[in-house]
């Protein structure tokens, strides 16, 4: 059987940006909580990608409303493109909370988690550049689970520790949520694989 | 081309009683928080129309599943059917807190938000009531995302100033969740939005 | 008409395995709760159950993305395998905020929430074995729904009542988060409930 329209590549190049955006504010992310100076600059630095993020994600979801044939199911281009999104919005989000509770000293799981994120993030681009080869996608994807458990183990350490030791409340309320919003991105990463994972197994 | 089969136009019927539920639950909504008082009546009113709207979901839904041509995607009409119940259930959720934290003084952001949601639902009533006449439906969806943006700021805003000046961290955790409750019934409009773009575009 | 190809049972069978397993957890949460000792070993069981919980989803997802004709649609599918997950997970997590916040005393809701909960795992057992030889799925959902509201009263009353009673902020936090986490679990049984309704509706 031979293809008789060509599977358009448009989608392909799109994921790669909006994979490429995302690193960049893992990126970001790190450098914030790994030199935790300039906390303004850096936090309106990661708004600013997640804006690029948007107009990407918007960029998509036009196209694929308006494309027939698309190179894998619709409904996968669409949670692919959300799932990616959520990740980025919770980076911001995260980055967000520093100025919102004026958090003076976050803690070291604070980094930790940061590096996982950007971790699964760089994995996340690699599968996407793999999707259109052909290539190893599903040892990425798997990559990015291993690490989501990691986080799960980090985060859940540090809550439980902060609830050792820290016996101011509300400074106890502002550090459980940055922790937790940070968590929340590597489940969220391990979405983007889940559907990654969906999209290979269905075209094999 | 000609049409065999005529378009049901019921689902537009029952999705602008859907709209026109929640704008009254919205406007209910608003009026607990600028006149204070009375509460048990106004949330027990909320609470009323909540569970008009679960039988207008049921109804969809079950004509949903009966129905083999449907006017645009099933999927979508599942979407947009639990996308509106989501904005209900959070108003509902939002006047909820009142009782169950017995809130005594709700801070002026909390208006500000439900005005929000008011003026979100009712383009969201445009919109659908335009949705069957081909009428402007993306200008009210942008509409929709604008006040997104502006309930986030304000939103923010407020939790940044509630922890700088509330000191008790029972009340803080009251207050927080409440804002926090109203800002989700504004995400929740966006993806009613989100839904009925993706419709007019596919269908256009 | 007549059917070429013979519906493929596996489903049915795995669906059954994931409500039984799921039961188990439920079962050893209420257990945790009724006789609150040993609770490191017993919620060290509930996670092994959770894992084993994790393996049939992925064995599911995977026979999915592998199958061409399925017994119902894909759709459903995986949103049944996926929403069944939830619970398994919320039921996990709310064992783990016992360890993870060394909770000493649980309120006596988490036992009726427990209850709950077992109660709805134990319907959905039921309507997934009549899924497949046209039982009564239907009343069972209703009842699913039936628990969740009695679940949503019981932990509003008891956060309430945290409310006024407990003085201590950090305890707050600890016991209001254990029961939200319980109350969600009953939210995530009533939306595998929703799943079986649209399978039953679709295909009668």
């Amino acid at each position: 059987m031979f293809r008789i329209i060509p599977r358009d590549t448009t989608f392909f190049t799109m994921f790669s940006e909006i994979a490429d955006n995302l690193i960049s504010a893992a990126r970001a992310l790190v450098d914030l909580f790994d030199h935790y100076q300039d906390t303004a600059a850096k936090t309106a630095e990661i708004k600013r990608i997640e804006h690029i993020g948007d107009d990407l994600t918007h960029a998509i979801l036009t196209k694929l409303n308006q494309t027939f044939i698309t190179p894998f199911d619709r409904e996968d281009i669409y949670r692919l493109t959300s799932s990616f999104d959520d990740v980025l919005d919770l980076i911001n989000s995260a980055a967000d909370r520093i100025t919102m509770y004026k958090i003076i000293d976050p803690p070291p799981a604070a980094a930790e988690l940061s590096k996982i994120i950007l971790a699964q993030c760089e994995e996340l681009g690699r599968a996407v550049a793999h999707l259109q080869k052909n290539g190893d996608v599903l040892t990425r994807c798997i990559e990015v689970k291993r690490f989501e458990n990691a986080a799960d183990v980090a985060s859940r350490e540090a809550i439980s520790r902060l609830f050792e030791r820290e016996k101011d409340p509300i400074n106890l309320i502002k550090i459980k949520e940055l922790l937790e919003v940070l968590e929340t991105a590597t489940d969220k990463a391990e979405d983007v694989a889940n559907v990654l994972e969906t999209v290979v197994l269905k075209n094999n």
